[in-house]
C-alpha cells in the first residue's frame, strides 16, 4: 500500500483535527478513534501520532477548538450588549444553544477525563479560565463594591448552574422539554442570582 | 452445574440490586452487565431476566434506589431545618455531600439513558416529580405572591444549577478544588438565587 506523504506536519494535523470533530459530531465520544481518525485522513495510527502524543492530546485539542468557538460566540456577544447585565442575561442563552446545536463536541468537553495521573496542560486550563474571565468581566461593573473573590466565585456559580440546566433538560431530567423552557430556565437562574448578588 | 432456586422471586430480586448497586459502587457505570450482576447472585443472565424486563429496567431499579436514599436525607433535613430559607441553602449541601460521597451511583443516575424509542416509566417519573415537590415546599412560603408556576420553575433552576456546579467541580472543571469550595459555591448560588426570587 502506497502510504501518502504528501502533507506537511501542520497540515496532517489540521486534518485529523477536523476528522476527528466530524466523526465527534455524527457518532458522538465513543465513536471516536484514533483507527478512525486515521483511516478517515488516509494515514496511519502511526502518522498520526507523530502529531499527537497520545488519545489525549488528540481530544484535548478537539475540546480547545470547542472552546473557542464558543469564546468566539461570547466576545460577539459582549461586543453587541447594551450593558453588563443584558451581556449576562444573553450569555446563558448562547451557551444554551450552543450545547443544543453541537451536542456530541459540547458533551465531550466536559465528558472527557484524562487517564488518571495525568493532568490538563497549562495551554487549554488559559481556554477554560478565558472563559471564566469572560463571566467576570460581566459581573465587575454590577458589583463594584465587591472584592475579587466574590466576582470569581459568582462567575463559577452561574456557569456551573448555566451549565447543569443545559445538562438535566437536555437529558430531559428536569421535566421540561424543547430549548425555549431551558432558556426561560436559564433566565430565571440569572436574572434572579444577579439581583441577590448586586443588591448586597 | 447444578442451578440454586432456593430464593423467592423478591429475594432475588433484592440480591440482583444489591450486587448492581455494589458492582456501580466499585467499577462505575461501565463496569455494569447483567452477566456480572447474574455472577455476583449465584444465577444465570436467563434468571435475571425473570426478574427485570431488560438492562435497562435494572438501571432504572438502581437509580430509584438511589433517589430514595437522596430523598430520605432531603426528608430529614426538611424535618431539622429551622425554616425555609435554612432547608433550601442546606439543599445545596445534602447534594453535594451525596454526590461526592457515592460518585458512581449519583452518576448512574443522570448518564443512563434509555434505548431510543423507550420512555422512562411513571413509576421512576413520580421519584423524580417528588425531588422538586421537596424544593417547591421550600419555595413556597418564600414567595406566597407568586404563581405555582414561578415556584415551578424555580425549584428546577436551582437544582438544575447545583447539579451543575456539582458536575463541573467533581470533574475539575470549574478551578476549584475540595467538596468545601463547591459547597461555597452551591451557598452562592442558592443563597443569590433566592434573595432575587424572594423580593420581587
Amino acid at each position: 500500500m502506497a502510504r501518502r506523504s504528501d502533507h506537511s506536519r501542520e497540515e496532517l494535523r489540521e486534518m485529523a483535527l477536523s476528522a476527528a470533530e466530524q466523526i465527534v459530531l455524527e457518532q458522538g465520544y465513543e465513536g471516536l478513534s484514533a483507527r478512525k481518525v486515521a483511516a478517515a485522513i488516509g494515514y496511519t495510527v502511526g502518522t498520526l501520532y507523530l502529531v499527537f502524543e497520545n488519545i489525549d492530546d488528540l481530544i484535548l485539542n478537539v475540546n480547545a477548538r470547542t472552546l473557542d468557538r464558543l469564546h468566539a460566540q461570547m466576545e460577539a456577544l459582549q461586543a453587541s450588549s447594551a450593558d453588563s447585565r443584558d451581556y449576562l442575561e444573553r450569555l446563558g442563552e448562547v451557551y444554551i444553544r450552543f450545547a443544543d446545536e453541537d451536542p456530541h463536541r459540547w458533551a465531550l468537553v466536559f465528558e472527557h477525563r484524562l487517564a488518571d495521573g495525568r493532568t490538563v496542560p497549562a495551554w487549554y486550563q488559559e481556554k477554560i479560565t478565558r472563559m471564566f474571565a469572560m463571566v467576570e468581566d460581566g459581573l465587575a461593573p454590577l458589583a463594584r463594591q465587591r472584592p475579587q473573590e466574590d466576582i470569581t466565585e459568582a462567575a463559577r456559580a452561574i456557569w456551573g448552574g448555566v451549565h447543569g440546566i443545559c445538562i438535566l433538560a437536555l437529558s430531559n431530567s428536569l421535566g421540561v422539554a424543547g430549548v425555549d423552557s431551558v432558556q426561560k430556565l436559564t433566565r430565571s437562574l440569572i436574572s434572579n442570582y444577579l439581583q441577590g448578588f448586586t443588591s448586597e
